[in-house]
């Protein structure tokens, strides 16, 4: 059986059972074939997960059943690319829990048929948000590559495990590659460098501090912390909040973390940094790590790595960048020097599923220490990691995570990479700083429009308020504060409410509800950006 | 266009590029329709990443590369079935590296034809492993679920991320469904559970251990551990490794996780157990959890949960249950007594990727105590988890992790519930059970072969020698034990290099290296069984 067998379009629920109902035109001339066809086709609404390989006789059906669920999916990738349909079809919470239109959620003891998972596939994509479409500008990862895409329905396939070679061979000699690559844009030396890919920024975040930890106080693996000195690590108050989280779990605890302040663009200011180590020291806690961010998640700032890695030279301590969203930026020549004194790093987080469009996960964690992750995380299970294998067992990864099982993330960048080559992604980032700039440009032109930060943007990140004309004339103050906070969330709800767009809002530090534009979505152009401007007009003007 | 117009079969690179070179045979009238379709096919070989979608004439060509990637996936996947098919073709790091018969991992500045990209899929898969191959044995999750593949399909096709209800509504009603399943499965209350699912059984083990501690030490959180008493938990001997990874990672310390000695058959003792912690406390210690295993990696043993919840009751000490693999036993009637007393417990690991078949990963962390999840790990950050959004917010699960970002891992097993049922997951345990029962009875009659614990099983593992002839005889002892240790490894290695089967093997306490067999790949058959038995005769009889 190959496609032409199984071939038809499943656009949505009537169409499927129009053609479960044998109403397919079939082209071929073989009528035994199209006997067999047709009967499978009959038999999926009376055909179940039992029918299908490793049943003996499953191969047929299995085949036309995953094409089917491909051609819905196929029809999904168009629709979401198609920039006239809706985002989103909102619906409450309870309303999902309820059932919506035959779509029940409930599981039940008994198997349905295969034709009502094909119905229910379809439902779970029309009552879902398509992050693809090119107006969906809410998160720094969105849109849908198609390559990585591909890599992901490989890499399901595949169906292995990150932990051996002896499992994963292609795969875990690609992530060699991979790292390799990414230490040398970094900018490190030929003996350096090591990581890992790990389940997001968070996790990656957390291993920075671990090994950081781990470098000083290596005892504590064994020990624990409770005869330790308080340690003390810094981040500015514009940095992602996994470090404070990571700080919990490692048992360092929030209050030491020591948030730097920064300057009005949102960057660490290096005094205040220096200035905060010297009372940590003063009060006889112990610092051991700095944090800087290298494209924060609001308003997109690059802390000066320069002056940070030299106060970190001064005083001894770990530099971990978190540049989960600007790290792609090292791709492009015309704006890598803006992470410029990554390479004096000791750790780097960096996401590719961010700036460079990666399907979700894929994330990095690089150490410029070698052996420092495998030290610190190794504890030689025998039943996984056994000296006498065949092969050199230095790519069995498992040993240096903070994991048993890992996912298989690295297969879809490295799809993408053959694709587009690193010119390719140099291309596409190149294009979201234009459309950055231009969108900059055009608010600061509109009197309605009020920009957080008045420069042409760092990053992507532009980040702005929208008045209504009845704010316009109230002066800045509390009293116009009281009723701006108010103005994002309320245009936002209604985009949602009719699916047109998707755009983040959030308060920071002292300014209230103003919107986050980012631009990491392949499928934006200057024509999105635009309607965006006016639709934020038309939600927002009588409010 | 639909499947006909790109229908046509890539196994192999020769026969793509013969297609690609023009040979397909079309059975189209259509002579408009078959230039459209033939042009698509030349343009392979020059086309790349930029032609497809979001590129505005990108539809069709985007159709006709994922629809031939899917072939090619296709084929593998009936390939991965075929029990006369190789499991793997064995290659060494080395040789992956310097790359083989066109087959160049390198990556490069500029882009590859999308041709190109087909060829690397087909040789990605080639030297990989089939993990769904009838007689691959080597892990606890095996076996490839066809619906379950479905499922993975289409979440990297929404490609969105767990932390908010906002960009993904259904799946995290989904897995709010799901989570109670699974709470009423264990035995809890119907006020009782939270959870979340995680990036595997280790993190879920984190989860468990960081809640037990914030639960008894909620300022952790904020000062830290180095205020506190030193802290200590308990794990029987044969427990998972990530316990101590865990508290290596908490600061809590490895040399304060106590093993507790097992009986024969791998259980923990619980005499051992209360006596271990009247030791601790009488040094001043101070007992905080216990870690009881419900199937263990090796041995397959199920702690005494009942036991064990007394003793945690009497000394006031919080109960983990990693039944990361032993979970899915929950679901069958017949088998569900050997978790008995898990409904005490205050914290359950249960990795659906193993005993039930989902594919990698998906595995849940459960809470008895609703509320402790988030307020151990909440750091409210403003950017994602805005209070005035349209929507009840409680569905938004981002506070409640360890992470930020999450991948959507609960599809698959939602679709996989409704396409199986709970009685099809039992029907299918069932026969895992009744394999393990068949292959202990078949090896306990061959006298080369010497079960590690000589009882009808517990679980799908069976653990055992193979005793080559010249070994027969020697008599149990260093100079034999010196002889076994070697063989399991060396047969092992000519099971790979051959491609038959795949089996593990491990040391274990004082026992040298013996072979694991377990049962959770649905494709595996008694005759899969009889052949592994009589394949390691052949590889072992001479050795």
């Amino acid at each position: 059986m190959d496609f032409k067998e199984c071939g038809y379009s499943l656009a949505n629920k009537e169409q499927m059972r129009k053609t479960s109902a044998l109403t397919f035109q079939s082209t071929e001339k073989d009528a035994k074939k199209d006997t067999h066809f047709e009967n499978l086709m009959t038999n999926l609404s009376n055909a179940y997960a039992s029918d299908l390989l490793p049943f003996k006789d499953g191969k047929d059906l299995t085949e036309c059943f995953l094409l089917q669920v491909v051609d819905i999916l196929l029809h999904y990738i168009k629709k979401s690319f198609d920039v006239k349909s809706k985002i989103l079809d909102f619906h409450h919470p309870h309303q999902l829990l309820e059932g919506l239109e035959g779509f029940n959620l409930e599981l039940s003891d008994h198997p349905e048929s295969l034709e009502q998972l094909l119905v229910d596939c379809t439902d779970t994509l029309k009552y879902g948000v398509k992050t693809g479409h090119p107006r969906f500008l809410n998160q720094l990862s969105s849109g849908l590559d198609v390559i990585g895409l591909a890599g992901e329905w490989l890499t399901a396939t595949a169906n292995t495990n990150m932990f051996t070679y002896e499992i994963a061979p292609v795969f875990t000699v690609m992530e060699t590659i991979l790292l390799k690559k990414m230490y040398e844009i970094i900018g490190w030396g030929e003996t350096e460098g090591d990581g890992i890919f790990s389940p997001g920024g968070s996790i990656s975040n957390l291993y920075g501090i671990l090994i950081a930890r781990y470098k000083q106080y290596p005892e504590i693996k064994r020990k624990g912390m409770t005869e330790l000195p308080c340690i003390v690590l810094f981040v500015s108050e514009q940095g992602h909040y996994s470090v404070k989280k990571a700080a919990a779990i490692l048992g360092i605890g929030t209050d030491n973390v020591i948030e730097v302040k920064c300057d009005e663009r949102g960057k660490m200011i290096p005094a205040e940094l220096e200035k905060n180590i010297l009372q940590v020291k003063r009060k006889g806690q112990t610092p051991f790590c700095v944090t800087a961010t290298a494209g924060s998640t609001v308003l997109g700032a690059f802390d000066p790595l320069q002056d940070i890695a030299d106060i970190c030279e001064r005083h001894g301590l770990w530099m971990h960048v978190d540049a989960a969203w600007g790290g792609g930026l090292l791709l492009s020549r015309n704006y890598s020097h803006k992470l410029s004194g990554i390479e004096r790093a000791n750790s780097v987080t960096w996401n590719p599923h961010k700036l460079m469009g990666v399907p979700l996960q894929c994330s990095a964690i690089l150490i410029r220490e070698k052996g420092l992750l495998e030290a610190c995380n190794q504890m030689q299970a025998r039943y996984l990691f056994q000296p006498d294998k065949p092969y050199n067992v230095d790519f069995d990864t498992g040993d240096k995570t903070v994991q048993c099982g890992r996912h298989v993330d690295i297969f879809k960048l490295w799809l993408m990479w053959k694709a587009k080559g690193t010119s390719g992604f140099e291309a596409q980032i190149n294009r979201y700083m234009e459309l950055a700039k231009y969108f900059y440009k055009v608010l600061k032109k509109k009197d309605n429009f009020k920009l957080v930060f008045d420069a042409e943007p760092e990053f992507t990140n532009v980040c702005f308020w929208y008045l209504p004309p009845r704010l316009k004339h109230i002066p800045k103050g509390f009293e116009r504060d009281q009723e701006l906070q108010k103005i994002a969330p309320k245009i936002k709800a209604q985009m949602i409410e009719e699916g047109t767009a998707m755009i983040s809002y959030q308060p920071c530090g002292d300014k209230v509800n103003f919107f986050r534009m980012v631009f990491s979505n392949p499928a934006t152009r200057q024509t999105d950006v635009d309607y965006l401007i006016d639709e934020i007009e038309r939600l927002g003007k009588d409010l």
